[in-house]
C-alpha cells in the first residue's frame, strides 16, 4: 500500500504541476464541446477518488460539497445526474482556488484511508486506487490537449511554457532516416494484456488472432512529407479520401493539419510553446483518421490494424521497452532513445498512430459490474483505435495493449501516421 | 451474352413493374437526405448502363439528353460533377413518362450492343453488364425502402400495395418456435468469396479468419420479443446502450422501431400494406445498430460479428441453399422454406442482420481503378455490416457472403436481430 | 349574389388555369419551407370555402374527406391541429387529379348554396365569399412566385410558359426614362381604407398620419442602377446595410439577387419564361428588404414610408387609377398605362415595394373573432410593409391601400425598389 | 473640461467597482453569443476611448497593445477586422488583472489630454468624451445583465451581492395600488430630444407625430398579476400570440420569464441576489416582446407606441423628473420616488417597458460619419423599442426620450409590461 500511497502522491502533484503555469482565466474556458477547462479537470479526477473510494469505502468521509457530484461527473450515468458536457467551460464556481482546496480535502482522506485500509477491502482499494490513478494520468494528457486547443483559439496565440519540450515527440524527430520497411510474418499472434501490471478492461482479455504478411514503416510520417500531400492538391483529390472525409474537409474547409498556420508565405505550427516554424523532420500530428487514411492512399500504401501494430511492437519489444522504461522514471520529457537499425521507431510517446481498427471489444469482453463498468465499454461504437501515446502522454502511462479511441473527424489530440502495408 | 441479355430484361422489367404501382407525385417525392425518388432510382440506373457501358463501348451511342449525367450521378467523383443528393426530390423534371422514354433509348441501345458486342471488349462489356444489373437490383431494394418511407410520412398512411406480401419475411415468422441456440465450433475459418459466380468487390478476397467458439440464435428476434425489451422502459436504461445510442434516442425521442404507431392503445406497424396491427410472431425490423445492440444486452447476449455469421450461414449452407435457390428461381415472394431443426432459420431474405463488425476492407482488398472503383471502397468508415438479405431484396440477389452496410442510427431499412453469444 | 357568383366562378377556373402548364410532379414540390407545391394551394383555397362557409352556412353538405382538413389548413390555430407547413412537400395523396376532383366537389355546392343562400346568413355569407375569392387570388400569387422558386433549384431551368409575359412589369420597363422626383408636401394626411369596396382587415381603420415634406422617385429601380451598386463592390461594403443585412450577405454569400445568373461573362436572370439575358431597362425584382435598404443608402436615399407610399399613390390617383382599373378588366397582362410626367409611375402591378415601415396594426384595429381573425393579425411582428403589387398579382387585386408584409430576408416574392427622399 | 474630467473618473470608478465582487473566473465566462465576459466589457469601453480619442487627438498616445484594437473592437467595422463576438469568452489572455492595467494606461493619458486639450479640438473631444462616458455607462448595465444570465447557467446559483438592491425596481413595487389608468388626449405632439443636454443620436431629430387619445397603465404588471396569465395556461393558448411568438415558445419550451423557478411546488426567481421567492408585487421582469404583447392581449389591451410613452413620460414629467434627479444624484440604489395619484409610476429607473414601436430611424435622421455613425443606425431592422431604464440602468444614464432596442425574442435584459389602450 505504501508504493501504492507515494504513486498517488505523484501523480496527484503532477496535475497541479501541469496546472501552475495557467491562470484562473486559462483554466476556466471550454472552447469546443470536446474540450474541458483545465480546473474541470483538476476537479473530476478528485470526484472519482471520492465516489469510487472514500465514499465506498470510508465510513466517517464527509463529501466536500454536495453538488460537486453533480458538476463533476463526467459520464457515469450509474453515478447519478450530471451536468451538460458542453456547458462545463460555465461553471465558473468553484473557483481554480476553491478546486485546489477540494483536491487538498480528498487527498488527506486518501492519506488517511490509504495508510490503514479496512482489511477486508484493502485489495478492491487498491485495484480502484491503481485505476484512480491511471485515469488521473489520462486527463494529464487530456488538460494539455485541451489547454492547446483553447490557446490556439486566441489571436494571441499564448503560449504553454517557454520551450517546445511538452510537445516534441520522445523519440526526436526523423533525423534524416529515410523511411525503411520492417517485415513481418503472418500466422496467428496472441494480442491484449495478460499478466499482473495495470490495463485498462478493453485490453482484455488476451486472445489469438490471424494475421497475414504485411509490413510497417520504420518510422512516422513527418510534417514534411505530409507537405508534399498537402501540396500535390491532396486536399482537394477526392479519390483518395473516404466519403465521409472528403465531406468533412468541404463543409470545414480544412487545408491541412489542425495546428499548421500560414503567414507571409511561410508555414508555422501551434504549439505548446506558440506559433513555431513548421519542422519537416517532426512527425507530423493533428490529424483526423480522415486524413491519415487519405495520406496513405495518396502515398499507395495503407494503415496498420491495431493487432499488426500491436505485434509489430511486440516484435520490437526491446526497443519498445526502452522507451517505455525511460518514460516510466518519471521523468516527463525524456532523451530520445537510441535508433536501432530495421526496427519501427517512434511506437511509444510520439504522436497516437491512426490504425483502421474501428474500436470495439475483444472477444470474450464483459465490462465490470456498475458505474465503473461504464469506464470503456459505452464508447465501442463509431470510434477508431489509436495506439503508441504521444508526447503528452505521462511517462509509464502507454504501453503496447493500450488501446485509445477517437472518431474518424476529430483531430485535436496529438495523431499522427505510421504507414503499412501488405507483403 | 443471351443469357445476359435475358437476364438484363428481366431485371430492366422488374423495376419498372415495382414502379407501376406509383403515380408520378409518389415517384417524385424524397423525404429525407438518405431517400431517393423512385424516379430518381430508375433513372439512375440506367444512367449507370448509358455512362459505363454504352458511352464506352458504343462508338455511335447518342447520348440521350446532355443535363442527364448532371442529374442521375449518384456519388462517382470521376464521372463528373453531380446534383446535390439531398436536392434530388426537386427535380419535377424529367417527368416520371420522360425517365421511361430515357430507358427504352438505353435499352435499345443496350439490347443491340449485347446482340453484337465488339469483339475484343466483350468480356468486359459482360462484367459491367452484370455489375449493372446487380447495381439495379440493389436500387430495387432502395426503391421499395425508399417509398415506404416516403409513405410513413403521410397523414393519409398510403399502403404500396393491397396485401402485406412485400413486407412479409421470405421464410415466415417465428411460428411459435421458441429461440435455440446454433453451437460453432471454433477455428481457423475461410470467410468471402471466391469462385466464378458473381459478387461485389468488397466480398473479396477470400481469407482466413480465427473464430473462438460461439452460439447463433436459430431464429430472429420477434417483435414480440421486442416489445419486451420496449415495455421494461428499454429505451430509458441507459446501462444497455452505447453512449452515441442512447443520445440518439434522446435527441430524437426514439420509443420504439421506426414504424410501430400507438394508437387508442393499440399497436400497429406501418407497412407497404399501409397500416397493419403489429404481429408478434414476426421479425423486428427498422431498427438502428444502437437498438439492436442495445436489445442484445438488455437480453445478456450479443450481437454476431460478420466473420461468425458468415460461418454460420455456412453451416447451414443446404437451408441457406435451399433459401436463396427459392429466391433465384425469380420469384420475389417464395413460399417459405421447410423449418429444419438445430439449424439457424431465416438466414437469407427476411430482414438485413445487424452484425458487430465495422464495414472495412478485406485484407488484401483493392478497389478497382476508375469510377467503378468508387463503387464500395469510399464508403468503408463509420458504417456497420448488415448480412443476410431480406424480404425487400430482389430474388437471386442476396447470399452468405454478401456485406450490406449502413451507420448505426439508420433504419429506414428492413434491419432486425439475431443473438449470439460466446460459448 | 349572381355578381358575387360569377365572380366566384372567374377566380376558380383562373386558379386552374396558372396550374394547367404544371405537370403532376411540377404541382408537388416544395423546394423551401416558404413555398408551397401548386396542388396545394390549389387544395387549400378550396379547404377554406369548405371550412368557413359551406361547414357553416349549408346543413346537409358532405366534407369531402376527413382527413382535408388536416392536410389544407394553413395556420387557423382556431380551425384545428394541421399538417406542419415544411412538411407539405411530403403529400404524394392527394394526386393533382383529385385535388381538381376535390375543388370540383366544392365548387357544386358553392354553386347550390350561392344560388339559394339561407336568408339570414346571405349578407354573412356573401363578405366570406368575397373574402375567400380574394384569398384565393393571393394564392394565385403564391402559386407563381412558388413555382418560380421550384424551377429555379433545376439544372434544367424550365420555363413555366413560353413568353415572358407574366413575369413583366404591367407597366413596362423604364423606357429611358431619367429617374426624376415626385414633391409630395407634408401635412395632416389619411391613409387606409374606407368605403364600400372589399379591403382586408389590416388596411383598417382609414386614420390621420402626421407627415414631412417628401419626395419620391418617379418610377421603380431598374436592374442596371442595381448592376452598378453590385459592381461597385455593394455587397462587400458594410457602411450601407444593416448588421441583420450584412450578417445574411456572408452567411448566405449573396452577391445579386436571388435570380441573377453568371455564365461565361454574361448576365441573365432567372423568369417564368426560363433563362432570359438581364434587361437593364426593366425594373430590378427579388430583393431583400436589406438589400433594397442598402441600395438606398448606397444611392444616398431612402425608402418611403408606408404612409408616404401611399399619399404619393393617392395624389397620382389618376394614374394608379387607370393601372388598376386595365387590371380590374380581368386581363393579367394589360398594356402598359401611357406614361404621364412628374407623376410617379410603376406604381401599381409591377413589382412590391419595400417600405421602411415594419409591419403593424393601425391605430384602433381590432382582429375579426375566431379563425377568420387569424388572417393578418397574427403576422404583426418582425415584417415589413410592401405597396403596389406586382406583375404576378392577379389584376383588380391590388390597390393603393393594400398591405404586403414579408420578413427582411425574404426575396423569392416579386419585390423591388423605389427611393424616396426628405425635402 | 474639468467636470467633465469628474465625470470620467465616476463613471470609470464605478465600472471597476461593479466587477469587484467577481472572480477572474466569473469574470471569464460568455454564457451565450448575447452575453460578453465582463472582463471584456471592462476593455472594450476602454479601446472606444484609445480609439476614437487618444489615437486621434493625442499625438504622442502609445497605443498600449497591438492586438487589443482586434480583440476589443464590438461591431465597428469602419475601425477595421474584429474578434467574433460568440468567441469573446474564449479570451483567456489578457487577464482581468491585465485588463485593469490597461485601463489604468488609458486613464493616465485620458487625464493628461483633458487637462490639457489641443485647442482647436476641444469642443470635439468633449463630446467624445461625453459619447465614451455614456458608452461606458450602457455597458456597466449590460455587464449586469450578463453576470446575471452566466450565474443563471450554474447549478450552484451564485449571487452577484448579499441584497436584492440591485434587481430592485428604483421606484419600489406596486405596494397594493391598484391599476389604474392615466387619461392622455391625442393631437400633434413633440417628441425626440432636442437642447442642450446629451442624448444618442438616435433620439434626434425632435419632430411632430399625431397622436390618438389613449389611456395608459398607472404602473407596471407585477409578477402577481403575470402569473395568473401563466396558470390560465398563457403559454398555451396561441390565440394571445403572434405566430412567431407562440413559436417560439414551443421551440424553446418556455413556460414563464426566464429566471422563474419552480422547486417542490414554490415558486423561485433568480436575482443578483441569488435565488429569492418570487415576489407578487414587483414588476415582472426579464420578458420577450412575445411574451409582453401576449399578455397584453390576454388582459385585453395592448402595449403603447413609443411615442404614446414618450408623451405619457412627459406628461408625468414632475415624477419622472425627480426620479431621474435622485438617480443623476449618482447614487445607484436611491430611495423610491414617493407615490402620486393619477399618475403613471415606475417609468425610469425599474424595468425597460416594450412599446410595440420597431426600432428605426426618427424622420430627418441622418447617422455620423465614419465609425461613431454605426453607433445606432445599423441596428434599425428587426428589432423593437423599449422605454425607461431599469434597476440596473446608471442613476441619470435614462431620460424621457431614451430609446433602448432589442430583438422581440430576447429576455435577459431587465424588461417588463407597462399596458396602454385606446379611449
Amino acid at each position: 500500500m505504501d508504493a501504492l500511497l507515494a504513486r498517488y502522491r505523484t501523480v496527484r502533484a503532477t496535475s497541479e504541476s501541469l496546472a501552475a503555469p495557467l491562470s484562473p482565466e486559462d483554466q476556466q474556458v471550454q472552447s469546443m464541446p470536446d474540450v474541458s477547462p483545465t480546473k474541470w479537470h483538476l476537479a473530476h479526477v478528485t470526484w472519482f477518488f471520492e465516489t469510487f473510494i472514500l465514499r465506498e469505502f470510508m465510513a466517517d468521509y464527509a463529501v466536500y460539497h454536495p453538488k460537486f457530484a453533480y458538476l463533476f461527473n463526467s459520464y457515469y450515468e450509474a453515478a447519478g445526474p450530471r451536468h451538460a458536457r458542453p456547458a462545463r467551460g460555465l461553471l465558473t464556481r468553484p473557483s481554480a482556488d476553491e478546486v485546489i482546496a477540494y483536491r487538498r480535502h480528498v487527498d488527506r482522506a486518501m492519506e488517511r484511508l490509504l495508510s490503514a485500509p479496512p482489511r477486508n477491502s484493502a485489495n478492491r482499494i487498491a485495484e480502484l486506487v491503481t485505476l484512480g490513478v491511471n485515469h488521473e494520468q489520462q486527463h494529464q494528457e487530456l488538460l494539455l490537449m485541451d489547454i492547446k486547443h483553447v490557446f490556439s483559439c486566441s489571436p494571441l496565440a499564448p503560449a504553454y511554457e517557454p520551450t517546445t519540450a511538452s510537445d516534441a515527440p520522445k523519440n526526436g524527430g526523423a533525423g534524416g532516416d529515410t523511411l525503411d520497411w520492417h517485415e513481418v510474418e503472418g500466422g496467428v499472434r496472441g494480442i491484449g494484456h495478460a499478466g499482473d501490471g495495470f490495463a485498462y478492461d478493453n485490453e482484455s482479455p488476451r486472445h489469438d488472432v490471424l494475421l497475414r504478411d504485411f509490413r510497417i514503416a520504420s518510422r512516422l510520417v513527418t510534417n514534411g512529407e505530409y507537405l508534399e500531400f498537402v501540396e500535390d492538391r491532396g486536399y482537394e483529390r477526392s479519390e483518395h479520401w473516404f466519403m465521409d472525409g472528403i465531406e468533412t474537409v468541404r463543409a470545414n474547409d480544412w487545408r491541412g493539419p489542425l495546428y499548421w498556420r500560414e503567414k507571409d508565405g511561410e508555414r508555422f505550427e501551434f504549439t505548446l510553446a506558440g506559433l513555431q516554424p513548421l519542422d519537416p523532420d517532426k512527425p507530423v500530428s493533428h490529424l483526423s483518421y480522415y486524413e491519415a487514411a487519405a495520406y496513405a492512399a495518396w502515398a499507395g500504401k495503407r494503415l496498420a490494424t491495431e493487432a499488426e501494430w500491436e505485434t509489430a511492437a511486440a516484435a520490437s519489444e526491446p526497443a519498445a521497452e526502452s522507451e517505455a522504461n525511460l518514460l516510466e522514471s518519471g521523468r516527463l520529457h525524456p532523451a530520445p532513445a537510441p535508433k536501432k537499425k530495421n526496427r519501427p521507431r517512434q511506437m511509444i510517446g510520439d504522436v497516437w498512430e491512426w490504425t483502421q481498427s474501428a474500436y470495439n471489444s475483444y472477444p470474450g469482453y464483459r465490462p465490470a459490474r456498475g458505474a465503473i463498468g461504464e469506464y470503456n465499454g459505452k464508447f465501442m461504437t463509431g470510434q477508431m483505435v489509436l495506439r503508441g501515446g504521444c508526447c503528452v502522454t505521462p511517462g509509464g502511462h502507454a504501453r503496447a495493449t493500450y488501446r485509445n479511441f477517437f472518431y474518424p473527424h476529430q483531430r485535436w489530440m496529438f495523431s499522427g501516421i505510421r504507414l503499412a502495408d501488405d507483403r
